[in-house]
C-alpha cells in the first residue's frame, strides 16, 4: 500500500466516466473542507494480507489526522502513486476496509470516493511543513503491528 | 525519474518555507490556467545521465501536451512519487533541463515551481481518461533514444 496525504483546504471530486473496474452504487459527486485527503494506491503484495494492510493503513491516517487536528478524512483511490497494483476486487476490500476503520473513530466525518472512474479534482495543499506526507505499508507492516498487540 | 501528468483547469502554487535544499532566485508564487502539470520526481539511478534522462522527459511531457492540444506546462518537484530520490544537486540540473527543453518548443509556455520549498498549491485535474498519466523513465530509456537517432 502507497499513501500519500495532504492537508487540505479542500478536495472535491466528480465521477466522470466509467473505467471498465468501476464500483457500483457510488457517490458522484462530494467533497470536504479543512480534511485530510489520503490518496491510497492498493499494491500486488497486499492481497496477502489485505484486512492487516488497511487496518494499519487506517491507523497511520486516523494518526496523522490527530496530529493535524483535523476531524474530515477524504479516502481516494489513486492508482499512479504505484507500478505494482492489486487486482481491482482487493483494492475495493481495501479501501472500503479504511474507510470503515476511519469512520469508528467518534468525531470523524469520513468520505471515500469511488474507486475505477475517471474522475475531476480539484484539491489544495495547505504548504505547512506536515501538509505532505507519504508512506508504503507492507503486510509485514501489518503482521509487525499484529504482534505487538 | 518518476513522473505524474496532469491535465488541469488550474495550478497554482505559493512557497511557504525553505528546506535545507531549497534553491535560490525563485518565483515565489505563480500559476497557469489550462496546462500540463508536471509532477516529477528525480531518482537516485538517473545520476548516471541526468541530461539523458531529462531529456527523455521532456520529449515525453511536449508529447503528452500536444495530445491534449495544451501550451501550457507546470513542471513541478514532487518527491512523493519516489521512495528513491536522487541528490538535491542532481534534481534541480534535471528538472531545469526539462524546463530549458520544453521552452524552446515553440509556442510553448513553461513555468517551473521551486525545488526545495513547502508549497501551498491548487490543482483542478479534468478527469476525462487522458487527463492523468504516470511513467517512469530511466537512463535505460534515455540511452535507447540516443541509439534510435
Ligand atoms: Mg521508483
Amino acid at each position: 500500500m502507497r499513501i500519500l496525504l495532504i492537508h487540505s483546504d479542500q478536495i472535491t471530486y466528480e465521477t466522470q466516466k466509467k473505467t471498465p473496474v468501476a464500483e457500483e452504487n457510488i457517490i458522484p459527486a462530494d467533497g470536504l473542507e479543512e480534511a485530510l485527503t489520503a490518496f491510497c494506491a492498493v499494491e500486488a503484495p497486499d492481497e496477502d494480507n489485505i484486512p492487516g494492510v488497511a487496518a494499519k493503513t487506517a491507523a497511520e491516517i486516523l494518526e496523522t489526522a490527530e496530529k493535524l487536528g483535523t476531524t474530515n478524512i477524504m479516502i481516494y483511490p489513486y492508482a499512479h502513486l504505484s507500478s505494482d497494483l492489486s487486482n481491482p476486487k482487493a483494492a475495493i476490500e481495501a479501501l472500503t476496509t479504511i474507510e470503515e476503520i476511519c469512520s469508528q473513530k467518534e468525531g470523524m466525518t469520513v468520505k471515500r470516493a469511488p474507486f475505477g472512474w475517471y474522475k475531476a479534482f480539484t484539491i489544495s495543499c495547505k504548504g505547512h511543513p506536515l501538509s505532505e506526507l507519504s508512506r508504503t505499508i507492507t503486510p509485514e507492516d501489518a503482521e509487525e503491528k499484529a504482534e505487538k498487540k
